[in-house]
């Protein structure tokens, strides 16, 4: 039997397993020009919850009743569209379904041969390729320099801290257990890490890792760990504004420090990062990571949670900050 | 009788003229390499509260009991430096001095003919090349987009507004009266002007005023109209922060709402520029705003104190708005 997940009502604050309802769906037929795909495994990330609220953005918001969608990985099963054949692994934007059609558009053929197919999720998906492309484009991350990035032991950050070391800079990571910021050091090769929860002040704990100043911060969090870090930042720092978990499940306008002032003071530049607006720069993002995966220069960890039905709880773990590394769901 | 205005204590909060002190001084004989220089007009700007705070910042703070300097323009009355001769003009980062030495470095002889003097203060001078410069190296202002100002009657910002026309964009202009407001689309050709004080909405007038939304803020004063502009940024916008006269007064810490999730969802970026940064371009800069005076594009507008004496009453002005395009002080 064929099963979505439809977005049941937008949530209010933080979401809950009751925002999402099953659905028993057709299993449907390819038309010509059309394949049919069977879902493998599914991303779940915390920026599908601003797809959750009815408001503007870069993508439209889901709509209540509808299937949720995000980066799938799929077999085709039957195919009646030249470009891809029975048998071809993809990856792609699709619908939380167990099977789907599509036209093919917006599809990536992938190479299990290169890496395990979930790894298209994560290290050589959207996430490895925002890393790397959030370095490049903004934080034009320089050897030598000294590389902050909360968030750090997620599937962003923890590529990012690594691209920094391969890049001979300074690498301090912000995670929220000790466990993970011994991972951050053991496995990924930062030079330090800062606990949050631990730390009774972040401000001096971030001034004190990074004594000579913060060059370029990858901020996946937003909220307080940004105020803190704004204080380390150097003359001439970039923000890469990639993230704001910590802010995402606000329902009224979040408030902080005014930031104008710093910015003038340090030349300091702000930039708001969506992976998407560089889509042309994928291919090369992903030659050089699957490059430095294959070096053994680029570690990465998944949680995979089993099943279609944990799709849900599994996106609700993201808040908890219950994984390590990349989020996937394995369903078959 | 030589003079100097010292910083008598630093300003709690807004500036007042007891914290300035007038010092009778011996007049100064040059040495082997050195000039002499009798000031003419010395520029006040916003920025110089920061310079009254013992902090670190992009210049080293003022020193109690020491004189204050700003932007000034001279003439050589005697010479012992090769580099210039008596009845040069010149401008430079000068004393509050009736009469001081120099040894020549940072000074710029400048041209009479080509400009009134006090021009070099003005549109040919740090604030000409701050618009020039802003627009030109973090703005990145295209053709047919839309250009919202603040302080826009200001030097700085009448100077953007013109800028914006001559490259063919929408201009629209944030300004305190509406005589200043009258001045923007009479005199420089703004298309529309939003007088602050009046406007029960900043927000709405701004959405009102930038239907198609903004491309490029320049942002010469922070706090709420920054927060309001920031509503109507057009995805891929760019924020100038060049000054932030609204909070340069605080003694605490000012909040606002937080930008981050706004950032991220339109790629906006922020960044704080200081027109020193880029001292390499200065010659450009005023050979590029010169031309465009000479064409009749740039018009100016001065608010002339006279008198040395004047230099703090005017300097406190500005936190008034009682100016109208630079001010600066005649003094001889």
């Amino acid at each position: 039997m064929n099963k979505s997940i439809n977005l049941k009502n937008r949530p209010s604050g933080k979401p809950i397993l009751e925002d999402f309802k099953f659905e028993d769906i057709e299993t449907p037929e390819a038309a010509e020009g059309q394949l049919l795909l069977k879902t493998l495994y599914v991303s779940v990330d915390p920026y599908l919850r601003g797809r959750m609220r009815d408001e503007k953005s870069y993508i439209p918001p889901f709509k209540v009743g509808e299937p949720l969608e995000s980066m799938v990985v799929a077999e085709v099963t039957e195919s009646k569209n030249e470009n891809f054949k029975k048998g071809d692994f993809v990856s792609g934007m699709l619908k939380w379904k167990k099977i789907q059609i599509s036209d093919g558009k917006g599809l990536n053929k992938i190479d299990r041969n290169l890496a395990p197919l979930s790894a298209y999720l994560g290290v050589l998906g959207l996430t490895g390729i925002t890393a790397y492309l959030g370095l490049e484009k903004i934080g034009k991350l320089k050897e030598g320099e000294h590389l902050l990035v909360s968030g750090a032991a997620g599937a962003v950050g923890s590529v990012v801290g690594q691209i920094g070391k391969i890049k001979s800079c300074k690498v301090t990571g912000i995670a929220g257990t000790d466990e993970k910021i011994e991972t951050l050091k053991e496995k990924y090769g930062f030079d330090s890490g800062i606990n949050y929860k631990k730390t009774g002040n972040i401000k001096s704990a971030i001034a004190e890792a990074c004594a000579l100043g913060v060059d370029v911060y990858f901020d996946n969090v937003g909220g307080e760990i940004l105020d803190a870090a704004m204080a380390s930042m150097n003359k001439y720092g970039r923000v890469i504004n990639c993230g704001a978990i910590s802010i995402y499940n606000a329902e009224e306008q979040p408030t902080g420090p005014r930031l104008e002032t710093v910015l003038i003071k340090k030349s300091i530049s702000m930039q708001g990062f969506t992976v998407r607006d560089y889509a042309e720069d994928f291919p090369d993002a992903i030659k050089q990571l699957a490059q430095w995966l294959k070096e053994g220069k680029l570690k990465y960890e998944e949680t995979v949670v089993e099943g279609f039905e944990k799709i849900p709880q599994a996106f609700l773990d993201l808040f908890e900050g219950k994984n390590k590394g990349k989020m996937v769901v394995k369903v078959n």
